[in-house]
Order: structure tokens, then sequence, then C-alpha cells
């Protein structure tokens, strides 16, 4: 029976002088050298608290060994490494000298939810939140179309797995679900605050806005884009996959269909941020000022996350928003 | 004693042929002209509908004597008209002919009510809702603060009554407090969501981001912009006033002082949205994002309520945002 | 049998004193007014020279009739006039004077051609050259797939008779079979001059680019955007089209979907112009040029054509690109 | 009694051999790192004239010596350095070898001005430059105003040493006043040129414009922004220090008070430079652009300054421009 | 001998009921009408006070002879104008009834000075002081060059009557001069308080860089654009100009040309006015922002000059640049 | 006699191991260090495949012997260099150890064309379609415009040679030939498509539109901008060079002088690309699509050729364009 690697040992605990037996996965690739007793070669490792760790293997004079070694090492695969910890140029660094090892594993040898961040709330109970605004929608059409595709088990498997974005905001194990019940959450308190507003139509565009990340981010020992995420986006991908599922539906309204379809076409609220049409009817202003809160928010609270131990200063230069950021 | 002329007979209900006796508001002076009989000259009237009126008074050869009618009708004037409804144009006109009269009143003469638009919302209960918010912050400099401000009769007499800009949104009586408690919702969803968001900085900024507005704004037969307003703008006016306020509080946390500066200073958002600083810190961009939701979705309602009437078309243009509005 | 009455008479052609007995187009009804003799309207016509008409029925005193008489005539309706031409306020107004008539016409009663700006060029030529261009893909599923769509009787017909757009550019009778040729002609001179590019992919995406605008836009007695056209965008709705065309071939390359669809999001360039994803491979930044070229030229010599008679000066202002157009 | 040392060997001065025996201050701390004889750890040192210099500290075997010798350096200390200067990498390095040593000094022990750029001019006679300005203002409000802030003791010591900015111009002692009269020269340029143009207000403009600033950076062994200052800006700091200034004046006029907060809130001259109001009337407009012209020159003759030794080509790039500068 | 009309009756000062008997610019020809008496025609009239004023004729029923008076009346002629003037839809308007008359004029006719903006400056005097400053330049290249230049009789007397813009700013008889020598008053204040300023290449800069204005406007009975001002450009045109003015000079320095030609090139500061290049070093600078100071502070005094008779409000809207201005 | 050194290893075909005895161009002097043997030096190195290479000098003991060879290679000279390829840091480093040498060039040493990238097609004969084309056009005052300049051997000389850029797009001998003829190809499918353009200028524009950049770029080891270009711009010279070459031929039209120098001022497109006037007429407008065709294509296909080595991924990042490129 295959041994599986848990981890234990994370990045953000390493101190100078642990010695290290654990799995990280490998985010960069430095090339060999050599050096006075023989060959060396350099990766990045990280793992799931975000972080990263430099890593140096000092290997001995057999060249070919060395070099068979580095090269069955991939880009993004999960490594088992033995080492010891020091510090180096003002940060931490991994070293291996033989006879400890590094070596690749396979699938079978690692978890991976040691590898993505994960999700500090609890996956069932909010996907049965989700499920029960469905319960809340009074327009048959609707109600329908939520329910088709969200009771369907593959999709709801893969649905409460799936993060919300490569980086930024929202990227860990069911970030897409979290974002997605942030957005319902706030399109609620705007349906209770203005009654003019359709609130079956809002639950709608909540559940759907974002479906076609499913395409769009791949998930393996990190999240990537998918090629067809990379060409297409999931704006596109999102309004391709609900339109067909419309068409699935006998004599759903076609005005209906129409404003759906819209609702995702517009979520992104402005042309300059790949939205084709801009917000045309109250429930999608809605909806993409949801978005908005959601994501911005949690971008904000990940960024002081991430950075906050990397400074003593009371500001932290934030590069996406060309801004500082207040730390205290 | 004084007669007071309630209005009755409101400008989107008048019908071609009706014979009006009531106050309207005069928006634009259009001159005096010649005509076979004699002097004639036109206004536009308004009142609290948001529609406009063309009118039109017929008078007779004494140049004299139209001339000094017109020129006792300012501009922002109410004025008593009688006179008959017309279809000219396309559009509705009241036209008086004498004997009817037109004339200007005084103030003791009509109820300002009748010509702002009025709140579909009791204003006691908004108000105490507000309050209540207070009693939710745990800090007592920030307690301090709010109550100071909030507990003063002549500051919640001015404040219960006041809208929160000219047109635009939340343009009526009372739209200040109804927008503020919007913002205060959206802020405490946010702050269910994100328990690591401030609460008592939250409400302290939702409640106070806009306060400049009671100096930027004069209603008086319309709400229009003071001189000061216009010159300095609410964003600083507010920071004028809460700084003062902070300071006559002693020993008031100044770290927490720059905070609340700092959220109404960057509650616009963006520097080109009028904000000499971009939110630094999470409540920051929470009451930025809460501000947004709160006034683009009362924009669009009221947007559609007020032009729906005046197309048979699905979609009506909207020159500020520069896109078609869905209406159906 | 009904009577069907085909235009002789066009808008750039009348002179005063003309007199009128033909089919024109409602654009503006401007509403009823009295004058001395009882009562008069006012309407906007067009024709297929794009050009406006000015239009003044002078009625009688029977105001009944006169309101059943204006509100038969709807917007966008066809109507059949008798009147004659004058030059008024600079510019010419037709007008109808009892026992002259306008009247609204029922379908049967005209050629929808007379409306719609004719094409200069051959139809079924230019057709026949755009399947010839089929013949040369070599590549099986891209070829599978265009003449899958494009074989097709019923959309051919669609397709051969379609404009591009409601104004600006190509905005004919086959102006979006004519714009898509001359896209096609841009990418074959670039396959021409850049052998690196892949034929097969710039004939493809220069054929199905803007498949979308045939649910866009609808034709009626003119041009306007659908319901779903404004809501969507002929790109999304493009998108979906060629998705499941695509899906309805066994085996069709996933690689090749996924730059098929990417062509279509991207070619318009930037997201600001409405495309979620900027052209990201060499065929798709060539289309994306292709098809500037062919609607800016277009909309250019469209302007010079549409403008040049209204004006004795050597410039001419265009308002949606925000410079003057030299005209000698 | 303590001794001071004052500075004697200046960064841009120092050639490959030299050795050192004098004060820095410390910009960026690199970490401690073992080598063959023990543990070294690295800094980057600066003093006033801008420049930046490496430093190593080659240490001993005994790390507990090291790091407490390396953790009593803080960020911003003022350090007495005795070492040696070599060429490394293409760039000077200053290396410490025992038994010469590095040491924190306290306050009493070296002289601020060692570490912020002087100024090449007389700082009195810029200050009753500034003085005699006020004497020509006629208005008695404005007069009272200026003669109210400027003639405070503590006040004149503070604004006398204040730098304009962190970098990019005038960030030197005095550098504040010395903008400050720049732009007073403008103003009264503008004054001289344009009669129409009120020259009180123009002085009062120019003297009060940036006044915010000597709550918005703070100077301690380097020029950096306070968190007041970092969190409401200056812009807003000088509205509020200005507004109550003017609110000690019994009876000042109103409308002026309007004004003169107008041009204060107005200076950056477009919101997207971080003013709430755009310049108004042409006093502003003539602030704006004075404040421009001082601050613009003054960065591209500093960025010269700087720069000029740094290339033997003729042009040099400028990142905040992103724009060459011509050197020659 | 030719009578020539002099102006004495001006647009701004016109009271309903005078009698006019003088001349004026025709600005816009509006098109003959019917009238119960015959044939009536409107225009727009101008003259030198930069003020419209409507004019209506109202012939009698000899129709050709009222199409030929139109038609002899051209767009930009002089007319000599007899009529009265009455106050109608809330303006001023000249009509004329016969006997009175209106009536083309030729050159002859009349005097230029009276149509173009007049300056209230001494001429002769600004060009001494233009000449007094070439004497400055110690560089003997570009003292030629500006010797060459302005010392040309020819040149110098077209150089003096130069408006410097159609309208906006400077647009009157010796506008170019007057803006040249406020330039160069901005660009000497600079080179007094920056010692590091190149006095020479200042005055060089500020006495051509809007040379090529002399080909961009011509001045016939209005400022306008030449056609090779308008598809070339004067900064274009002003660059071909020196450059062969260089060229005529045996061994200017090169560099020297480069950099004046540079000044010329990069004088509107950013691409997006219209600059090819941006300012690349510090003289180049200053005189970009000497001319925006110039520019803009004429700009809105001129546009406060226009409008204040036009309302009442403290407030009046500036369409160019979008924001309110401020009268009082 | 001299020996001339002909380079046969190119950048991009070494190997680890090899040992190399060619010539190269420096890009980078990377100053000199001491290490355990002696002193060291680093250079980039770079050849016509447009790749670099990290060299390093390891020589002996004499400090001054190092340091003057050091400085007798100069930034951008060409180096005759014998030394060893080894594998450091993941990139290929050339390193030379004494008896091995490294030795600058003097220009009779080695062949210009080694060092810029080569064109793939025949020079003379894109030449001779040029000239060919001159031929088309019909109106005699452009074709002797034409002819005068491309018909002069020093001028054809350097025009074939000529680079179109110093990076980006057509940066290789021959470039700019190469980038006109294409700009004139789709100029020629524009003409064809479009029958209301007039060739005649589409040709005469195509030839003529970056005429500045013989004046705006140098060659000599390297492609780079000559002061002249980088301070003046090649869309000005070439402005300043056609007006010329046309004031030379007697009675040209004006218009048409008017006409060719606005496509060249224009054929940047957009004032933010650095046209001090946008396309004005459709010649100039089809001229501006046509360059940037050919500019946008050249770029992408060049900037995969460049970079596709470089990754594995199936994307890489452009900076220039912010934008993921997809190589596959």
């Amino acid at each position: 029976m295959v041994k599986v690697y848990r981890k234990a040992q994370f990045i953000n605990a390493l101190k100078e002088g642990d010695f290290v037996d654990d799995v990280f996965v490998v985010k960069i690739k430095k090339g060999i050298s050599q050096y006075s007793k023989g060959y060396s070669f350099e990766l990045l490792l990280s793992d799931n608290t975000g972080k990263n760790l430099d890593y140096k293997y000092w290997g001995g004079a057999d060249e070919e060994k060395i070099k068979l070694l580095y090269s069955s090492i991939s880009y993004d695969a999960i490594v088992h490494v033995q080492g010891k910890v020091s510090f180096y140029n003002g940060k931490n660094q991994l070293a291996t000298n033989e006879p400890f090892i590094i070596e690749p594993l396979s699938p079978e040898q690692y978890d991976l939810q040691d590898f993505i961040k994960s999700n500090k709330q609890d996956i069932e109970k909010m996907y049965s939140n989700l499920i029960r605004s469905i319960g809340l929608v009074q327009n048959k059409d609707l109600k329908s179309l939520l329910e088709k595709i969200f009771n369907d088990e593959g999709f709801a498997k893969k649905f409460k797995q799936h993060p919300a974005s490569i980086e930024i905001h929202h990227n860990w194990v069911s970030g897409l679900l979290q974002h997605t019940l942030e957005v319902l959450n706030y399109c609620m308190s705007s349906a209770n605050m203005f009654p003019e507003l359709n609130k079956d139509l809002l639950i709608t565009g909540a559940l759907l806005h974002d479906i076609g990340k499913l395409e769009e981010l791949v998930v393996s020992s990190r999240v990537k884009g998918s090629i067809k995420g990379q060409l297409v986006g999931h704006l596109p991908l999102g309004l391709i996959y609900v339109s067909n599922k419309i068409d699935e539906i006998d004599g759903f309204d076609q005005n209906l269909k129409n404003k759906v379809l819209h609702m995702i076409t517009s979520h992104h609220g402005k042309t300059e941020y790949g939205s084709p049409k801009e917000p045309m009817f109250p429930e999608a202003v809605a909806l993409y000022y949801a978005d908005e809160m959601s994501s911005k928010i949690a971008e904000i609270l990940e960024f002081i996350e991430l950075s906050k131990d990397d400074t003593e200063d009371e500001f932290i230069y934030n590069r996406r928003h060309k801004k500082n950021i207040y730390l205290k």
C-alpha cells in the first residue's frame, strides 16, 4: 500500500535550525550550478500557507545523477523533502545534503488539500444555504433552471471544491461557493431595502454569475487558468453554459432568458473590465456591486493577511491597486 | 389670516382641457414677447412630481403692466396659477388668459413639502433606527462622537429633513437619512460576512460619511447647491465638521481620529471621483462600496420611475451613464 | 388584389413646389396642435436615402377624426402620403391639405427594399465568393464547421440580406455579407504577406466573427437592435451559436475550438470596446485589424456621402469621433 | 559631555580604498548570513547627498554577539561606522572588519542637518520675503489671517525648516518655504500681467496652499509621511487648519472664506490629482499653474542632478513620468 | 470715392427700440420662409464684441427679389443693416422692414478692425518689448535665428496683427504677440528663480513656440483655421518653418537645433494634447507650463467676460472644461 | 591586411561545454570584482539572434591590467572572445580564463551584418516592387515627388538597409523597406475594395509615411535612436523632409501638399499615439490602419519567435501590451 504523506510543517512556521521531513509544491525551478564539491540546484517551494521557501540541493560530483534528479522534478510537482532550515540573505532557506533526499511524489502519495488554501467555513453548510435560497425563487422557469444546475450531483461536487480565482481573492478550496454566497447575501440585502427589485432575478444572477469559472480555472497542485479559460474567459463560458441549460427547459420565457444572460454578460460592470454590455436594469446593477463588494473586501483582507508579517511598517504598498494599505 | 395654498393638482396627472387653480415652482423664465393682442410671457413650472410644465401668460396691450408682473416672478419662486391645459407640440401647456391670474406667493402662503419630493418611509422610525445603531458601538470614543452629533436636537431636526443630492439619487425629503441607513445596512451585512471588519468603525463611517451634505445642499423651493458646497464640496466640509467635533472630546484616540477622517476622505473610492485619498484599510473599502451600492441602485430606480412614461420603447437612453436602460 | 406602392420620389431629390404621391417610413411622431382652422400634426419621415423630411398634416375642425388618423399611424409605420413640398426654416417640408391624404399601409402594400438602403453590389456573386473561400480551408474540422453553417439554405437566405449595423457602417441590405467579405480580403492579404499565419483560422475567423449580428439586429421597416441583441450583444450571441455548432461535429479538435471562440471573443480588440479578451495569438490580431479597417473606412466614406450636401464648408464635424472631416 | 559626530565624508565622493570614519543613516536592513569565518550582515546606508551605499559587516564566530549588534541597529537609525571602501559588482561597498566598529547613535550624538538635504538659500531671508508679501495684502480679513498664522513664532520655526515632499521635489530643509516663495513669485507675475486678478487672494492662496504639509510630513533622520498625512492628506489637513484659523477671526467675510478654502481644495487642479474640486475662478486657476510650474521644474532639475552621474548616455529614463530625460 | 462704414452701434449695447444703421458680420444663414405678407429670412449677426444678434428681414411678396437678396449675402460677409431692435423670446432681435435695407459690402467699404476683437494694449510697445528680449540672448546662433525672423519687416507686420486662436483665448488683434510676451514673462520668472535654466533657450522657445499659428489661422472678417492649419496643425507648421530658417544659417550648432525643435514639438506637454514628444529637458518643461499658464488664465478671464451678463446665477457652466465657473 | 572575423557560433545554438572563438556585441558592462585569485569582470553580450549571453572574465592579480582591459571595452563595442560555455543559475554563461582572450575590434575587423538581424527577403526585389508602385501613380505632382525621392541613388542605398524600429517590429536590415511594402499592400487592397479611395494618395502616403525614420534611427553595432530622433521624432522629421522636397517641385498643387503632409502627420491615428492631427479624410484613415496592421502583426510574430524557447508554458506574458500571448 502506498504511503500517503500528510503535511505537518508549514512554511510560515519554519525556524532556523529546524529539520524538515515533509511535502511541498515546486513553484519555480532555478537550474543546476557547479560548486566546489560537485553540482547543486535550486528550487522555489510553496505550500497552502501561500508563502514561498528557497530550496537548495547540495549534490555530489556525479553530474549525470544530479541532472537526472533535477529533471525528474517538474514544475508544479509535489515533492517529499528532507533537509535543514538556515537563514540566508535575510530569508529562510531549506537545504538538503546527502544522504537526505528530495523526491517527486505521484498523486496517490499526497493529499491535494495540503496544497490548496483551505476554507475556514463548513462547505456542506454553505452549499445547503445556497440550495435553500433556490427555494425562495417563485418564478417557475428560474427555479427549474437553478434546480437543474445545482441539484446535479456531479456539478455540486465540483462547485463545492472550486476556488474563485488564481490569486487576488477567494483563491482557496470552496472559494467560488463562498464568494457566491456573499454575493447572494448582498443581493438579498438589496432586495430587502429596495422592494422594486425582483428577488428571483437577484438570486438567479447571484448563483449563476461566476459559473463559467468552473471551466476557467483548473486545480491541480495549485490553482491555474485553463487554456479555454484564458482564451475565452469565464464570462463567455458561463453564458454558453447557462444559455444551453435554459434551452433544455421547455417553454422557458424568452425575455427572462435575455435578462439572465444580460446579468451574466454585464456583471463586471464596465466594458473596460471585460463586460460586453454594462448593466441595463436595476437587478443587473445590484448584482455588479454585490460582486464588487464581496471580491474587493475579500481581496484587501487577504492582502493584509499575507503581507502583514513582511513589514514592521504601518503601511505596505499594493501593486495591483497602486496605493498603500494601512496595517494597524 | 394668510391663506395657505396646498397642492392638489399634480403635473403628472394633468390632462388636456383641465382647469388648473394651484401652486407651482418656477424653474425657468423664458422672456416676454409681443403678439397680436399685446404681450405674453413664458415660464417653465414644476412641482414635487419632478415633472416640468410649459406655461404661457397671454397678457393685454399694457406693456408696463405685463413687464411688472413678469419681473415680480423670480426664478425659484412659488406661484399661484389659474389657467387651462392645452396640448401643444406634443406636450401639455398651461395657459392663463385674463381675468385668470398668476401671482408669486410669500413663504407663509405655501407649504414647502409640496415642492420637494416626499419620502415614502416613516422619518421618525428611520431616525430611531439610526440612533439604535449607535447603541451597538462598543468603542467609547466613537460612541461619544456619534452621540454628541446625532443626539443634538437641532442637528437631528435638520438631518431628518435633508435630501442626499440635487438630482440623481435620494433627492427628496429625508433622502440623506434614508441613504445613510442603506449604507449602514450594507456595512452591517459586510460586518456579518467578514468577522475581521471592525463593526464600530463601519457604523461610524456609515453615519458620518455624507454629513458634509448638510452644508453642501440648501433646500428652498427646490434642492440646490450652496455656494460653500459648490466651492468646497461636501467631503471637505464633512472632514472639517467631524474633525472639530472630535477635538471637542477629551482624550479621543488620535489613531482612531485618523481612521475616521480617512473613511470620510476616501469614501468616493477613487481620486477621479473626488477623494483625495483612496480607501487604505478594509472598513474604508467596505464603506465605499456600500455608498456606491446604495446610490447607484437608487439612481437607476429613480431614473426608470421618472422616464418610463416618456417612451413606449423598451429602452431609454441614460445620458449620465451613456448607456440604454431597459424598462420592461 | 392589393395595390403595391413602389417608391419613385426620393427625399434627397425633392424640390420646393413638387407634388408628392409616394411611400415613406415614419421615424418620429411629434404630436397634434390646434391652429386657426382646426387641428394639425407633425411627423418626421424617412426613406432609403437615409435623409429625413419634415411633414405637416393640416386637418379640419373635427378633433376626433384627426386624433383617430394620428393614432392610426404608428412609429416605424410605412405611410402613403400625398402633399406638397415647401421650403420652411431653411429645410424642405412636406404638407398635406385635404382632400389629399396620408394613410398607413399594411405589409402587402409596400416593398421592404424601398426602405432599407440597398446594396450596390451583386449579392449572389458576393455569397459565392464567400462560399469559394471555404473551399480554401484545408483543416477538415474548420471546413466542416463552415460548410455546416454557410451551406444551410435558411441561414444563407438570412445572411445574404442582413445589414452589419444600425447606422455607422454597412447599414444596408447585405451589409453584413459585404463587410464579411472585406474582412476576409484583408485577412487573405495578411496571410499572403505573413506566411506564419494560419490561413484556415483566418478564413474561419473572418466568416464567423460577426455572425451574432443575425440575432442582434432586426430588420423591419428599418434596421434596429433586437432586445436580445441590446441585452446580450452580438459577440456573446455569436459565441453561443458557434460553440453549439462546433459541439454538433463529432471529434472536433478542442484546442481549435478554443482558438475559434477566442477569435470571436477578442475581435473588438480591446476590453473597452467590449471584448472580454484581447487578441492573444497572431491570427486573432490580424482579424481584429481587418475588422477595424473594413468598418472604419466604410464609416468615413458613408459619413462623407451623407453629409457632403449639408455644408459648403471644406470641413464637417463628426460627433462620434470628435474631429473634423475634410470633404474636398 | 557627549561627543557630536559631524559628517565629513559624503557618499557621492567616496572612492575605492578610502577609509571611512563617519555617520550615516540606515535605509534598509538586509539580514544576517553565515560565512566561512562566522557571521556577517548587510545594510543599505544613506546620507544627505541622496545617494545610497552598500554596507557589509564581517563579524566573528560569536553568533549571539553579532545578532545583538544587528538588532541594536534599527531602521532609520543614525550609525557611526568605521570601515573601508571597496568596489564590488560595479558599485562601491563599505565593509567593517573588526576591530573597526559600527554603532547606533542617540539623538544628542549627531546633527540632523547632516541627514536631510540642505538648502542652498538663506532661510531667514526667504522667510522675511514671505512676511513682506503679507504687507502687500490690502483686504483686512486676509491680512489678519496671514499675520495670525505666519507671525506665530512656533509656527514660523517649523515652517522655516519643513521640506515640501518626501522625494520628487523640494525635499530638503526649508523646501516648503522655498516652494511657497516660488509659487508666490509666479502668482505675482500673473497679477502683473492680468490686472483682473485679485492680488490679495493670490498672495493668500500661495502662502496657504501647502500648509497641510506641516502635518503630512515628519522629519526624523529622513523625511517621511506621518500616519495622519498618509490617511488624510495635506490638502484636507490644510483645509481643516485654515478653516479653524479663519473661524477664530471675528467677522471674517464668509464669501472670502469660501474662496480661500476653494483655492486650497482645488490647488491640485484636477480631481484625478486629488482635488475634490477643480479651480472655479481665475485666482484658483493661476494658483494651480503656479504650483505646477514650481514643482515640475524643481522635479526635473532634481532628477537630472541625482541621475546624471549614473549614466554616460545622453538620455535617462524617468519612471514616474514614463519618458526619457535628455541630460546634455 | 467709396464710402467706408465705421462701426458705432455695438451688439452688447443695443436696447429694445433702438434704430440701427450700422455694419455687422454674418455668422449663420437660416433660410427663407413664407409669411402672411410675403417672404422673410433670418440671419445671425455678430461684431467685435463677440456677441451674437438675431436678425430678421421682413420682405414683400416678390419671391424672386427676396431670394436674390438672400443669396447675395454670403456666410462671413460684412453687411450694412438698417432696422429696429425688438425683444423676442427673451433676446434682442434686429428686424428690417422695407424701405429700410440690408446690403452686403465689399472690402473697401468697411474696416476689418471693426470685426476682430481689438487689443487693449499698445502693439508697437509690445513688439519692441519682444525685440528687446532678443538683445538678452547671448548665444550667437540663437540670436541670429531670432533676429533673422523677427527683424524681417513683412514678418513683423503679420506677427503684430495675428490672433492666437479662433476662440478660447487671445483671439483678438495682436493676440499672438500678447500671448508670446506673457509666455516670455513666465519664462523669465522661471529663469530668475532657477539659475540652472538656460535663459537663451527659454527666450528662443517662448518667441518661436506658436509661430506656426501664422499659417494655421487666417483672418478675414473673422478668425478661422486655414485648410493647411486644420490638416497639418500649427505645431508641425512651426517646426518646418523654424527648421528651414535654421538651415539658412551657416554653422548653426546641430544640438542646439535639436533642442529648439524639441521645444516646439513638445510645447503642448503631453502626446494627448498633440505633441509628438513630451518635454525632455528643463527648459522644455518650463516653456510648456508658461504656455499653459498664459492660455488658461486668459481663457477663464475671457469666459467670465463673455458670459457674466448672461446669467444672474453665481455660477455658469463651462462646457469645454465640464465644470462650473464662479462669477462673484 | 586586417583579419575580418565572421560570425559562426550563434548565441541561441550554444551548449554547455562548447568552446567559443567568435565575435559578439557588448550590451551591458557590469563592473569589476575581486575574487580569490585576483580580479574578474562581467559583461552582457549579444549577437544578431537577438538573444543575450552572460559573460565572465576571470583575470589574475594584476589589478591595473584588468582595469585597462575592462575600460578598453566600450558599451556597444564588438569584441572577439575565446572561452567556454557553462550552465549557471539556469542560464548559459561564457567564461574566459587566461590565456584565452577577449579583445575589442575596430570596424575593419568585423562585418556589421553579423550584428543586425538580417532580412529573409530579397532586398533588391523588394525595392523594385516599391519602384514599380510609383509607376501606378497617375497624378503628375505626386509621381514627380516619389521619383525625386526614391530614384535618388544615395537615398535608395540608405532606405534599402534601414530598419523600421529599435525593437518591437521590423527591427532588422531592410525592415523599413519591408514594412513600407506591407503598408503599401494593405493600401492597395483597400483601394481595390473601396473605389472611392484615391489610389495615388494611398501609394504616396504608404511610401512616405515613415520616411522620417531614416533620421530617427542610427545603425552602428545595433539599432538605436539618434538624438535628433529622440528629441524631435520621426513624424516631424518626415514632415520637414517631405515639405522641403515638395517645395523643390515647381507648381506642386498646394491642396495636394496639404493632403500629403496630413497623411504623414496623422498616420499614428490618435493624438495620444503622437499624431498632432487625427486622420481627417478616407485615405488617411486607410493609411493609419494599414500601418497598424503591418506593425502589430509583425510585432506579435516577432515576440513569439523571440520568446517561444524561453518557456514550456502555453502562454507568455507580454509586458508592452499587458496581456498573455498564446504560443501553441
